[in-house]
């Protein structure tokens, strides 16, 4: 697993996620930082197109494999570098912990990025407050949910699953992070309160963390681009 | 494999997709129809919110397991009836596989949902023909990128990948489904468009096609419900 290049942007949830992975395994890589606000985009340019037409971060290059979508190349880390495990051995469990990463997945992360954010905003001519709703409401609807799912399947509140990390906090705890950024109540969701409080204490999220990042800068107040 | 019962809704895209898995696989089960615009749409019933918090469709329960989430069922499927296979067998391939899957399941269906475009129509006010655009937007942003990728990795046009049907299938033709029902221009997809020709020829794919499932109804001027 020598050669690793992952193609990230400190800010982004999904290239969050895949830095909690990294960190988590030990495998060693280098960061190209594609920088989604400066030049309208670094993401856009035709050179980041090339290799990833969809021009999203993350994407990792594993010599002359370019791997995208954050649970895929999650799934494909797991399996070449196999501890520790970031899914449950039972077929039952692994579709439990799969389908709440896929809640923030598919469900909350896709709603809140930066293109949407920004087409509501200039497509669509929607106020900055109700742009702010807009995320805010589909957060709380999807961390209902996996709170009241998390307690019907006996959530110890360390982590979504069991008693080590798995695909589902690496979903969640940039998706709180990001929220919190938004001013979302999080009183409401104790159990994800607990889970992100105990792996916010953790080196490995601590690493992969937005601000820990050799892209990392103080604009405090840029648009969310997770 | 018995005593499955799938919790679906004809035209769910994502309720396509398992039921295209359990007719690949050739696996018998029951339907239970939860119908999302009658009643308000009953999968905010009490008694269904009871089952899955999230008030989504599909739904698979297998003896006491309830699981959620389509593409967390469909490689729950994928594990528990292993004929045929719908992923590769290595690794790399079977990231790609779940990549082009995941650009639909995270990247196109979730800006396009019911809900979503019921919170642009009634908290927003956006009129109808920007609401179409929005659907539109996304999913020519999608299907753009997906061809590229496509044609970098020698697609044949029949299949995402490979001679056989995969989760990246899956994903694809309930999309394309419901971009043409958007007045989607497909012409300038040719891979794709070559794939839901050769696809929708397929028992599997017919046999889960909305038209044909026992809660279709002709009320073709409903709002997508994918």
């Amino acid at each position: 697993m020598e050669g690793l290049t992952l193609y990230t942007y400190f800010r982004s949830s999904c290239s969050y996620r895949v830095r909690i992975a990294m960190a988590l395994k030990g495998v060693p890589y280098n960061s190209e930082y594609i920088h989604l606000l400066e030049d309208g985009g670094r993401n856009w340019s035709p050179e980041y197109l090339t290799l990833n037409p969809q021009g999203l971060v993350p994407m990792l290059k594993d010599g002359a494999v370019l791997l995208t979508q954050s649970l895929a190349i999650i799934e494909y880390l797991d399996h070449t570098c196999p501890q520790p495990p970031l899914l449950p051995s039972s077929v039952q469990e692994r579709a439990y912990v799969r389908s709440l990463a896929q809640m923030i997945s598919s469900d909350i992360q896709p709603l809140n990025n930066l293109q949407v954010l920004e087409y509501l905003r200039q497509q669509l001519q929607v106020p900055e407050d109700e742009v702010s709703e807009w995320y805010r409401h589909w957060t709380s609807l999807g961390f209902q949910a996996m709170e009241k799912r998390l307690s019907q399947h006996d959530c110890s509140g360390r982590f979504s699953f069991g008693d080590s990390t798995t695909l589902a906090d690496i979903c969640l705890i940039p998706q709180v992070f990001n929220a919190a950024r938004y001013g979302c109540e999080l009183d409401a969701y104790p159990l994800i309160r607990g889970i992100y409080d105990h792996c916010m204490g953790l080196e490995a999220f601590q690493d992969a963390a937005p601000g820990n990042q050799g892209d990392a800068t103080d604009h405090s107040v840029c648009a969310s681009t997770d």
